[in-house]
């Protein structure tokens, strides 16, 4: 209920603060037996990791996963899957400046609102910190999925946008560039202008779009939990995301029916798919894809006025490890959600599949 | 875990097919004690229902909504509230014509492949018919939500935009034409365009805002259950949606955080609000906005080809009682879902309220 | 959360009051394709339908069930089965004498300070008519379980027992006599035992034992979710039911381990089963038994003081159609329950059962 | 799903192995606000440990709690509670000679059959060990449940049993003995008797009886959440628990309906109090007591003979550091998994408490 739990079947809860001890969750029904890649796990928390470029944030965590059970000489057993990660970077500086500070476009004031005492250390449990925890379940999620492919990219930072299709793009590509932009030329483009807006103190937003493949046919479950439907909640979870689309989305709305009908070929595939892979909330078999749209980061190095929680102004001024733009970090949060959501769903596919 | 179920305290179970005898739902969680406005629970049906005007399917339904329990002496009880619409356009037509017909970009396919079993009587279980079960349940949450107001209209026809800030719209006139748009010339504007896409026998897509005002501040659970990632789910789980995005949305992400970033009043209100009144998940007192994006109605009344389950072609052609857009009789849908999102949080913001 | 729901992956949710329009139900995550023995459905709900034999109440309800949705052509389709048992003895009669008296030992009092609000005909949401829905459910979930056979019968009334260990009794006989006791003669006692105590205008109490034959080992989950501890949640949501215990129950509390330790065969079954065919809250492949305790029913045919809302004492007396023992109508109540919970542990089962 | 996780408002999900690294778990939902006492947390840990008493298991755990996440300066945040508890006497020794081997009245033989792989390091997680993250969460629950107080204690060991009724107990005797009797001339007997069945290498059963007092009127959730069901299967979840029973339990059943019916004062109280603090699922205001039957510990120090996955005879002994009698030790988890139960409905009675 207060929301720290994510899936059915494959369930991922995650406790933690920014400045706190540790982060950390709990995987419950993760299925025995699957031989855990350890490296793969690391490899997509390097990928989230601040300090991995010269674009993103330089603050320090060494973001190494502790498991403490549910596995056994490598090898999942089916309980628990209990892991923690420390806060290295956790000083015991002063933060009574920040103590009473709402900061512009942050949660400090609602989260105050709502329980009435705040973790001022930081952004305490409204922190995107929390998102580690969730690579760590996604890319075990990972190795469940079998023949199913998960890729998220870049797909625009600010007004700079990649309009090639998702099927002429070389996926290969993609952790070429620190954008982590499958056009590498444009891939440059973007890098450059993050590099301007963190020379400002500013920050930009972007769009990361991802494609799952090979899907099978029979996944999602009607009305309410449609895969979309869920797969949207999953990504508007992540922090800073403000839409989402799949399929032919936004632009859908402006088509025709007799345009926008995927006209089916013999075998059940069809010749477009504008429809993104999924009819009436249950996968066709066909490429899922969609699209993420995130916000500016909301911490900028200019100085800006602000309240405190008497309501009396202040001025405040962000300090120099900010990430100017989220969206290259946040491309294997967007992957392990997505895996989640689809090892959730493959789950809930086992316990239908027999024939009566 | 099937998916027929929305909400953690106040929760909305449907069943029922298109074509079979009754569909219905059971509201549990719904608090004791609430005099229940019949009357606008069947105007708000009435907003759904088929044959209202001349922009939306022919078909008839009384669409009249029996309750069987949880209501004693008109006020509600505490205990569920069951209730039935019994489907009175169910012929017992010949429909072996398109029994095993896969109709394109319709969910036939993929309920065969999930289920192995399909009722082949119009869309069955994947039709929106189910919706009218969820503006039942929309209807009495409204009635909870005391100052709050939902206020949904159409704000897109295919390529026709209305493009005016909420703010400066009169919603009292959303009811005043059939489309549901508060700016009237762009209605008629609208209308126009439907009939001539329904003259040419083709369906054409849209745009639904939805305002939610005098929101306290502190609704809305982190992490994974954020107030706007819940009610994106909510929103995509309705019928032929493909986007939703609140606030700034996708034009938010080509933004700088200078300029994004909405500054306190003394108060705690913000002088902008791009954040769509929603902060880490949580209401921040501002207005809840946010677009959903409806595809095409699928079914034309244009020949086409397509397969059937034995991958043969086969041609086919709608029948004349589709809904050429689906937009206007959405608005009270999407009013409905944000209604429950919206009641449900309530219910959880209430058990946390006390101070120790 | 309101508690009006049962069941992980196989999921009841049932509405009604013993005096309202209906009482009924929606089972969600029924699979698809399972051909429905509809006569077996109805020989349950006969089994616990009123005025079934003289031994319990003379109530007449018809107790038939109309099905909604979720079946097409005889068979499940996978989605929600709703349906629907109308309350043809709901008489508008005068309730006004009792409307503010709370009966001793009912749910009235509880009720009334929980909501606030009373629905005084009968027992309103209290009453075990709601039970008519889960023998529904039942019935349709031991359609799901295969060779898995489950038999419950009365094993005491008032304190007439049966000490036959039940792996001596003939099962076949249990529906030959109106009091469900698979020991005739026992039964012919019984039955003599309850037609004394509805001469006094009094009523007794019960005890009811299951037996669940060929489970496979692996059904349970640790830890909360222990197959035991469902079966006892699901046994003591029965109305009446004041107790729990399986295999050496509460016997065992007073054994040594030497003792009562199951001593393995070769093939992994047990000597002896003093487990109850559940180790580690997991189906060991053993029979699982149980006994479930029943209070007297509370309202008697004497004369009793009590009191009404105000706090004054008012005196009562019960109608002649109450059940003088609780227990034969409630086996096929304690049948359904263990039904619903194997159906809901198999699903689950299913969905881990893969090698990966 | 996975059986990991208790509690609907107030939930606790938790990790661990007897042999892993740590065992622990997240407390989602607590409410914040409450100032936390350290000290009572580690006091009910200190009554749940090994090697307290001569009478229980001489096994070391340090058994320390770590908080890593929830608690701000003391005071809950309403943010998950993360905790660890390291387990200190993981000793790398050698454990493959019973690697193979299924103890008899374990959990060995299930896991393996459910799971296919098996943690043969002790009992894995079908260990007692788990129940430490319980008492941590129980503890946690009592300090918000303002006046209720829960008093569990020990009422049989093996045929020794406490027959006073408990309104007239010391219950602040029941610390005052390691068997935790708060019949201390009993509590000697009970003590000896352990000390014999231990001297024989054998085990012995028991019963823990709690009592529930100052609970309002109006907790719990009808029809299938019943509180005193809920209060079932949290016993019945507890490792070694075999009968749950509550008022006049299974000696009720024997009763007639005369005797049986508690007969109110004019201010709503009982004179008796048979029903147990319970009608219809909801508390009455009235006491809440039930009886807990444990089984005798499994292993015993005799030799035994038993078989290994293969099917074959081995013979088997177990070591000298298991609890001769696992009732002492259980009384702080009974009290722990019943103060869940209430902090947990006592929260879902706050957000229906409202007049509309």
């Amino acid at each position: 209920m207060a929301g720290n739990t994510f899936g059915k079947l494959f369930k991922l809860t995650t406790f933690g603060e920014s400045h706190g001890v540790a982060i950390g969750g709990i995987i419950d029904g993760c299925p025995a037996g699957i031989p855990l890649d350890f490296e793969a796990i690391q490899q997509d928390m390097r990928r989230r990791k601040p300090g991995q470029s010269k674009i993103v944030t330089q603050r320090k965590e060494a973001d190494e996963v502790e498991f403490y059970s549910g596995i056994f000489e490598g090898v999942t057993t089916g309980t628990p899957i209990g892991f923690v990660i420390h806060n290295t970077n956790q000083k015991s500086k002063d933060y009574s400046h920040i103590k009473d500070v709402y900061r512009p476009s942050h949660a400090d004031y609602t989260y105050d609102k709502k329980y009435g005492v705040r973790d001022y250390r930081g952004g305490g449990r409204s922190s995107a910190r929390e998102t580690a925890c969730r690579v760590v379940a996604g890319a075990i999620a990972k190795q469940m999925l079998g023949e199913i492919k998960i890729n998220a990219f870049t797909s625009a930072v600010g007004t700079i946008q990649l309009n090639t299709p998702y099927q002429d793009l070389d996926f290969s590509k993609i952790e070429s560039n620190v954008i982590r932009c499958p056009d590498t030329d444009l891939a440059e483009q973007m890098i450059t202008r993050i590099n301007e807006v963190k020379k400002q103190g500013d920050t930009v937003g972007g769009v990361i779009t991802c494609v799952i493949q090979n899907v099978p046919a029979g996944l999602g479950e009607p009305v309410f939990d449609k895969l979309h439907a869920e797969l949207g909640k999953a990504m508007l979870s992540i922090n800073a995301v403000k839409g989402f689309e799949y399929g032919s989305g936004f632009e859908g709305s402006k088509m025709l029916g007799s345009a926008h009908n995927d006209k089916f070929n013999a075998d059940g595939t069809t010749q477009t798919n504008l429809s993104g892979g999924v009819q009436g909330g249950i996968s066709n078999g066909m490429d899922i894809y969609f699209n993420v749209a995130f916000k500016p980061v909301a911490t900028t190095l200019q100085k800006q006025n602000t309240i405190n929680s008497e309501g009396k102004t202040v001025e405040m001024q962000g300090k120099g490890r900010h990430d100017p733009c989220v969206v290259p970090r946040a491309v294997p949060i967007v992957e392990a959600m997505a895996a989640l959501v689809i090892a959730d769903y493959q789950l809930l596919r086992r316990q239908e599949s027999k024939t009566w």
